[in-house]
């Protein structure tokens, strides 16, 4: 990742990090459960925010350089690969 | 989409086609609501896989051309068809 | 489920039908893969929708019935029918 | 709820807060965006798995207790939360 999308997916994780510090506090304290099944459904949709961000600098590197690579092994396997992440997100 | 992809495609669909159909006979006959709801969520199952076929012939086909392609604004359109793609699959 | 309810549901499962049928036209007319990928979406939109509707009717009948039971064993069948939904629809 | 559903919850939020650092790490020394990804997924897996716990806890004590009620706005409550539950989890 170049430094930007990097500093920008730190951030994204330090505050999912805090969210679910947050969400211990919650449970400590006898907050709504469902108060707090819908602050945990927060931290998954942050979460998939930041996955989106990373595809999307891995696209625009590795995968372009792997696609324009006259190796079909390595076209193959960056293909592959994201299939694989289309499967496992929607597998859940 | 090559011929053989499309037949696969078009099984797939008639296959959930019945199944719907079949789910349709479930609720005039009473049958249990949680089995109903175990049925349409097999349904999800088989059009993520049907999904997931065709992204796999579109990674192989118009984005590796577009990629390949000298134009960037070719390669910027498709990366960010994977990008939505990716984003409205998981936002359900 | 009551008779409104149930027509609503059949109505709801007879358009997934009629769209599930327009997407294998779109697969033989060669429409472009990422717009059959987003009508592939839209169709388990309206399942997941049509889900709710069912386990809507589902907590007013049977469950309100069964945790108002006397026995124990009733109430925890289905709330543990309720926790298997949950769990399998979100495992996808 | 209760003491040992609450340390087990506590213990889950606390395992996902180690795991999201370790994915900060993961970023920070350049690891593969890929697995990264999946890290991520494996988050939130255990995000929705500990979601489940406290609806099953929720399940047994708030809504079995406004079921059991004589007062129908209170079971209307409870159900419409489940509802919503059901709709904001799968809807992501």
């Amino acid at each position: 990742m170049n430094d930007q999308t990097k500093t920008g997916v730190i951030r994204r994780l330090q505050s999912v990090e805090g969210h679910v510090r947050g969400i211990q506090r919650m449970v400590e304290e006898d907050k709504y459960c469902i108060d707090i099944i819908k602050q945990i459904d927060a931290v998954q949709a942050a979460l998939t925010k930041t996955q989106e961000i990373i595809l999307d600098n891995h696209l625009h590197t590795c995968v372009t350089t792997a696609i324009r690579d006259d190796e079909p092994a390595r076209r193959e396997a960056v293909i592959g690969e994201i299939l694989e992440v289309f499967a496992i997100t929607n597998a859940r």
